[in-house]
């Protein structure tokens, strides 16, 4: 998408080591405007799919289900950190680990909000190594939900998590997809 | 606004402890149609207003402030909570005490998106105490910015902070206000 594309090489900044801050626009401060023609264009390329629910995970991929959930006219789940170990019956868990911060969390779900019959588009603000997105399928599926594709900001396609993924079946839907960084702080798109 | 209180009315539970769960449409699973008539309301309400930033905390503000910063056409800040007690000199940081989870957080916005010259409205789901809206507004005054009122979605009225608020100063505009919670399930708004 070329709009995302436009507004990573002029407001994203690369650092060393495959970060990408994207916190100008996307996940401290965000433009809602942004997000809104980011939904549009999934809605585009999901049309004729049948999706009754957007499932995310906390904090920052909230914003960005807020509006795909809008354009699509359904509900949105987003899965919770927990803060304790001692998981209650009422929800379906999963251990997630962290690109970015190095650790690893249990992210929950209630059970009352995921439901066998459910058809979910799954939204995250970033793939990389697709941890998130295995973790938010797996809970899908741990309700007998059906995961009917993902639908991601931006895909850092050189660490390989978005392909091993659709080489499995799961159809993801990446509106930039980076091939790759440099320490030099140059970046290109697939 | 009678949308928001009909919904809280027929999804809400009222938990003893003064606890209300709106779980299935504000703060685990989202309704952003409701979020988008709430947006429009305040949109409504803070006619003539200059703003020109939206202000909110992780992680449950962040559904609602992104439909009214699309609604308002401007960008929105998410304050973060801090993973580690060394806050670096790029941020403005503050405590927070949680009446939900019974600790105290700091949470921070980076430096370069809060400035003085900001007009903010700031946006959070639930009013109560008023912990989150007086930290939120210490750190956009430690930027300098002008906080030009809080649109919050429910007012716990019974337990003072809004009006606490009011008498100093800050207009606050909250979409239901309950006056009492029963043991027994009851709800009155005031």
């Amino acid at each position: 998408m070329k709009l995302l594309e436009q507004r990573i090489l002029s407001d994203g900044k690369v650092k060393p080591g495959g970060i990408l801050k994207v916190d100008g626009f996307l996940n401290h401060q965000i433009d809602p405007s942004l997000l809104y023609e980011m939904a549009l264009e999934l809605k585009r390329l999901y049309a004729g799919e049948e999706i009754n629910k957007i499932l995310t995970i906390e904090a920052s991929g909230i914003a960005m289900a807020s509006l795909v959930g809008y354009v699509f006219g359904c509900p949105l789940v987003f899965a919770k950190k927990s803060k304790s170990r001692n998981i209650s019956d009422d929800v379906y868990s999963v251990e997630v680990e962290s690109f970015t911060h190095g650790n690893t969390n249990t992210v929950v779900v209630s059970r009352e909000y995921l439901k066998a019959g459910d058809r979910i588009l799954i939204i995250d603000d970033f793939l990389a190594t697709g941890a998130a997105l295995v973790g938010l399928k797996t809970l899908a599926e741990q309700a007998g939900a059906t995961v009917v594709g993902a639908g991601i900001a931006i895909e850092k396609a050189f660490q390989g998590g978005g392909d091993l993924l659709r080489s499995q079946g799961l159809r993801i839907e990446s509106l930039a997809r980076i091939a790759s960084m440099g320490d030099d702080g140059s970046l290109c798109f697939c």
